[in-house]
């Protein structure tokens, strides 16, 4: 059994190998943009785990047969701001900075949706998905702080543009919820819907 | 200035290096059973906040001058069960399962202590102190589960018996709190501790 990780984050791929998965990677292809513009006005949790749906069921059909047995997990991560949006990766400074201007010293929620299928003989017998919320109490970094964490380019390519798992880790006082949802994938969450599809976890180990 | 991280821990270690910063490491040598019986009936944070300091200031000993302008971090975990015991190490796989009994679909408190020590010229010209409380919500692996984790060594040389940042992951549902406080180093406090000395995190990236 063989788990397959339908996402290019690094930072999913390295919360499975420090749970001791060790997973094969196949990125999706998926243009999110257009799955998100598929929907009317849908709430956050029905935004991440519909373009995790897709993730996953993308990476199926681009495995085609070739991992007969294997479970295959798609996620997407979003921040639903205090103000209201729900905000992706920032993708450049500038917007970063803006939304570390609304967020200092206050609260987001962190959302990641998952999906697992699971196949056997490349075909897909089962079926399990689950969203973890998370909130996130963001700190109040300095000027001087957010100018240096901004310029290491970090925060410009994950979702609400803040790390847990790198320099971000100064700026954030606390969270109420998984950990490792907010880095990318949840870990409970995912061993929950391993055994929906009668996985233990212990196998992928 | 350079940081110097006075503890044996690979994991407190790893919190560091993620968030950008190379400490110079330097084991304290102190007997933790001593210190902890020179106390009377200690609060689980004082029990923590003495250890962090005894370990801080015979790391400052150890360096004599060494390291003429550094800060020095000390620190110590716990886990307060919800019995009211205040639990280290486990150090045998029989002693884990038998905490792991009692945890299981239970909370505990993760408490770290920090003493921050700022060395000028060799001698310490700043001092701050602050103990970082997460709650911590377990998870209820299967006997099969639990059996593996504990087979895998990996809970037996960690404070409480349970990691947050390796296989443990799977088994706790969630924190409220900060996460890398949990694994051993709390980034926001110790960042507020080295602001009370003077030092930006930033002028340790």
């Amino acid at each position: 059994m063989r788990l397959v990780l339908g996402s290019a984050s690094p930072a999913r791929l390295a919360v499975l190998r420090a749970a001791g998965v060790d997973p094969l990677v196949r990125v999706s292809g998926v243009d999110e943009d257009a799955v998100a513009a598929s929907l009317i006005d849908p709430a956050p949790a029905e935004l991440v785990s519909t373009l995790a749906a897709a993730k996953a069921e993308a990476v199926v059909d681009a495995l085609n047969g070739d991992v007969p047995d294997a479970v295959v997990v798609g996620c997407d991560s979003m921040l639903a701001m205090a103000d209201g949006r729900v905000v992706g990766k920032p993708g450049s400074a500038e917007v970063a900075r803006e939304r570390w201007a609304r967020m200092a010293g206050s609260t987001g929620e962190l959302l990641t949706g998952h999906v697992v299928l699971r196949l056997a003989g490349g075909k897909v017998v089962g079926r399990a998905a689950g969203t973890q919320v998370t909130t996130v109490r963001f700190g109040r970094p300095s000027d001087r702080e957010l100018r240096a964490y901004l310029d290491s380019g970090e925060p410009l390519a994950v979702a609400g543009g803040f790390t847990l798992d790198g320099l971000g880790g100064w700026f954030v006082e606390g969270i109420d919820g998984d950990p490792s949802s907010v880095i990318g994938i949840s870990l409970p969450l995912t061993r929950r819907l391993l055994a929906e599809v009668d996985v233990s976890v212990v196998d992928l180990w």
